[in-house]
């Protein structure tokens, strides 16, 4: 298949597109390269080195397949996106050209604006360059368990659709999950969704929405099988997801400094199983565009508190109980189904496992880049 | 009070400027008279004749009160628009500054992108300012009925939220109304309401949405008062509203044109009560800022058919049936609540009353205005 990976400089957009590449797709990368650009406003690091992206692309194309790179920025360039999908004629558009980071998105105004302005009019318009170009391109988008929100009124967590009975008519219907988004990050894959419903209704777009959970590990296969395509590793308050940091904290031998209780429980995802996960969506698209196809990508349900634990007791270190920044309950129950990747034969990687590569991995090469200045910086909100 | 009206030069907003100030308020219209720009893009026109902004301005301080203008955009201009609220230091801001026609945003690919780019940044930007500057400064937005849709599963329609019960959990909640928007104008009032919901539960801002009906009429005693002050009056095909299109068919002695069987039902408003309505909301702002205040802006609901037939029958016209050139329903029930507003006092003004004075001032003085080319102009979707 002929596949665009916009934002395929990223964390979950580079290993994605070398897998894809590897796999035999021909894969176009577009990526406005901005989260290089977001480590120098930041002052943070990759804990890993990474190549620039035209090294990057070099080596891949030596190594790995068809695989070429395109600066364009999706969200303030229409004409250079509806151009891009005109000449490439992709079957398959993966969207990841989003700012990703709760944290980041609550830092003040200047991130505030800078989220949406460029998730929503993005992912805007991709929709409706599609529309004009050709509506049987595949778009597959990285959502976000984010969300659902945790309200135990709900129960379980359905695959991006809930089943209700209307109090007023007795009536039972079936409804996009109630948006309850946790920041303007979250805030922004709820106001995909919307455009994602609207785009499917009218246009018949064929749309696969990936509610991912948070991601954990740093290598997959690819990245690992060169230098040159080392995947970026972020272990700072704003970008590093919850493990990572507890990882890389656990290898420069510092304490893991846990939000609040720690009794938040999340859905976790390996790095690998990200770009699995999409390349089984890309290649299981003979579904009906009657509705926005949604998918829970995850592996499984773990608090904080857990995490933390497990890391601390393997490598001897000790946990500390920090004021939680974020607004968000102390403690919740969550079960998550994730039954249709799984019936498209997802098979989940569990924590305990891959685990161990990393962290060794970590800590034999890498913790002169640790910077524990870099750990605790968490806007508060 | 000190008031803000964003997108105060337009069909809704200046009458109510007008009122706001006439009742003693300081007012302040922003607009970037976006609206007259696209009346040269269309090529349409308003049936009356509107003064420029700054004779507006002129006279309705000589008549009527305190009131001033700044040409802002604030989609564009967050910098712009978060100094004027630190300068202007208002009690409210009414925001009407949205694209708002529905086949407008139906056009192609440059309308869709400018309704979203327009409306959800100036939305989120205003969002966003208002916590910077005074987290207490009440918004009130002008949302749109279409934010439902018209599933008969739901029944009669409430004030913004539903009450359901979870199949899974049979828990009973009250959810934000599930969206089923009509077109991209309806979807950018949709993603509105989320960010309403996000901005008012992270920061407590204090919003009032008041999601309008289908307005006709075209004076208030305000904008009746003195040739500058008029209200325009779409009649085309992309910007005119049903009733109003109907009423200037008729004064020009042309055949009603009813889109598909006419058995769509939606509800009404006169624009004397929008602006009293807007009145009402922002003198009774002492409410909790738990959760966005939510109102139904309509005084009630009729069949496109049921107004064709009192218009026809009135002016001794004939009525032709067209095929829709939107993706809606042909037929639907609807029942509206509109007790939020009458609560506070709004009486509303039902449709035969007032209908005449418009439609004389329309016969006698402007059907030398009256294009016929501009009415079925509206864009299939």
């Amino acid at each position: 298949m002929k596949i665009i990976i916009l934002g395929g400089d990223g964390f979950c957009g580079w290993p994605t597109a070398l897998k894809l590449c590897a796999n035999g797709h021909e894969v176009k990368i577009i990526d406005n390269l901005s989260r290089r650009r977001i480590d120098k406003e930041l002052g943070s690091n990759s804990l890993t080195d990474i190549a620039p992206i035209s090294q990057r692309i070099e080596t891949a194309r030596e190594l790995l397949g068809d695989i070429s790179f395109a600066n364009i920025d999706i969200a303030t360039d229409p004409k250079a996106l509806k151009d891009l999908l005109i000449n490439f004629k992709p079957d398959t558009v993966v969207h990841f050209a989003e700012q990703r980071a709760a944290p980041y998105s609550m830092i003040g105004e200047k991130e505030r604006n800078y989220t949406v302005d460029n998730n929503i009019i993005g992912t805007h318009n991709l929709c409706s360059s599609i529309v004009e170009v050709d509506r049987k391109i595949h778009l597959v988008h990285l959502g976000t368990m984010g969300v659902y929100g945790y309200s135990k009124a709900f129960g379980a967590i359905p695959e991006g659709y809930l089943d209700v009975n209307i109090t007023q008519t007795k009536k039972d219907v079936e409804i996009l999950y109630p948006a309850n988004p946790g920041s303007v990050y979250h805030m922004s894959k709820c106001l995909d969704q919307l455009i994602f419903q609207f785009y499917n209704k009218n246009w018949g777009l064929k749309i696969t929405d990936l509610h991912q959970g948070i991601v954990w590990g740093v290598q997959t296969n690819e990245t690992k099988s060169h230098k040159d395509l080392s995947n970026r590793f972020d272990y700072d308050g704003i970008y590093g997801t919850v493990l990572n940091r507890f990882i890389s904290q656990a290898a420069a031998k510092k304490n893991l400094t846990v939000y609040g209780t720690g009794g938040q429980s999340r859905a976790f995802i390996n790095i690998s199983d990200t770009a699995n996960c999409i390349k089984i969506a890309i290649e299981n698209d003979d579904f009906s565009s009657e509705r926005v196809r949604i998918f829970n990508q995850v592996a499984e349900v773990k608090s904080v508190k857990q995490l933390a634990e497990m890391v601390a007791g393997q490598y001897g270190v000790s946990i500390d109980f920090v004021a939680n920044p974020r607004k968000e309950l102390a403690e919740n129950e969550l079960e998550v189904s994730n039954q249709g990747l799984k019936s498209l034969g997802f098979e989940p990687i569990f924590l305990n496992k891959g685990l161990v590569d990393d962290i060794l991995y970590l800590a034999n090469d890498l913790t002169q880049n640790f910077d524990a200045r870099n750990v605790l910086t968490s806007p508060i909100w």
